[in-house]
């Protein structure tokens, strides 16, 4: 049987935040359980669009070198400082504070993830890449039953993505070249900078990630191997379009 | 309820080849299954003794800088490669060796360790931190079923146990001051280095792991936290002498 290049992708590595988990559906309901607990008005959905829109430019500031290397862990944390005063949350503890930052452990998964995951695990290994550190990433697959195989990081090169660093560093972990290695995520950007490395890219637009009004760039782009709407139907196109040889 | 220090313990680190696998068995099974593919005849237990021999003096080297940093895998078929003319395997094809240096990705674990492991896990952070590589540790997981929450290894550090930055980065990746994380190892030196760093110790001797006539340390050592004979022993004393007080 003759072998194509796809056929011989042995791992997947995820992007995270937005494609495996619902990070804004997650953030607005602890807010909501704390405005329960301490009898505070905030309007949460502004609040989680307004810590995640921190994240990018934080990142940024790491990477030109005006803030050192911290853990996403410690950018979250430095975000949220800021947002206090505009959110009426000055009024939180220290420890209210501290568990609020850990939300970002306990996010919860779109709804196909944890069964496409232990699917796609039988016919692939399975890592996360992502910018959280990997005692969010193991936290977090430990909370909600996210069977990785490997929590990959960039944390573990010193880098963030979409520096190359990252997806290579993470090919050479797995032990493969990076065009046995497949990037998920429902990111352009992160395919791209992926398949600058030589990764081969699977686009699974989240069009919620932003809300049911948010600005998710779905628009097709004939630059990835494979398109598909959810982990199940990803499952479904790598088994039917790129049998692998060896099972 | 008070909170002893050994309450606080949140993480299990665990040293893999001999504490939760049994390489000797298993690479004198793969040698086995090779004489009887290729009709060699070979001392498999002799040759497996003489492979892990080999381990120690090759992590030196690279502590040394005498070589540069290599992978286990690396190690391990440099390793290889010296043993094959007094072993009688020139005959090997490579495709053959490579499947033969493999046999570290696919060893099997002690009786105890898949349960053990899936109890310790319901309470703790379970991860692995061994010298092994990263995609070595994966592989023999998904092979076995080991539950690990993360794959910790040397190999995200550019240092060998028992050097002390292999400890210091494996409590900081989980996210824990070292006194908060336990070592567990069959192997004294491993968890005296771990002690060191300030983590918790404990000790499960492996009785065969050098074989039904081996050497291995088994004399008491009053430095440990915890001895257990096996991991479902270790569940049991970690519950009862140290329960969680967040549980």
């Amino acid at each position: 049987m003759p072998h194509s290049p796809l056929s011989q992708v042995s791992a997947l590595t995820f992007d995270v935040f937005g494609t495996v988990v619902d990070w804004r559906t997650s953030i607005i309901r602890e807010g909501q359980l704390l405005s329960l607990r301490k009898g505070i008005d905030v309007d949460w959905p502004r609040f989680a669009d307004a810590w995640r829109a921190g994240y990018a430019p934080a990142m940024q500031q790491v990477r030109s070198g005006e803030l050192p290397w911290l853990k996403i862990d410690q950018l979250h944390r430095r975000i949220l400082d800021g947002l206090l005063d505009e959110f009426g949350l000055r009024g939180l503890t220290e420890p209210e504070l501290d568990d609020l930052n850990c939300a970002w452990h306990r996010l919860i998964p779109w709804p196909d993830a944890v069964l496409g995951l232990h699917r796609l695990k039988a016919d692939y290994v399975i890592a996360t890449l992502s910018n959280g550190n990997v005692s969010l990433l193991t936290h977090m697959a430990k909370n909600t039953g996210l069977p990785w195989d490997c929590i990959l990081s960039a944390e573990l090169v010193g880098h963030y993505k979409p520096d190359a660093e990252v997806y290579l560093k993470a090919a050479d972990l797995l032990g493969l070249p990076p065009e046995q290695v497949m990037m998920v995520a429902a990111h352009k950007g992160d395919l791209h900078a992926a398949r600058a490395v030589g990764m081969r890219t699977a686009y699974v637009p989240r069009p919620l990630e932003y809300g049911p009004n948010g600005d998710a760039d779905l628009t097709p782009d004939p630059e990835f191997d494979v398109v598909a709407n959810d982990f199940i139907e990803l499952t479904q196109k790598l088994r039917s379009d790129f049998p692998k040889s060896n099972l």
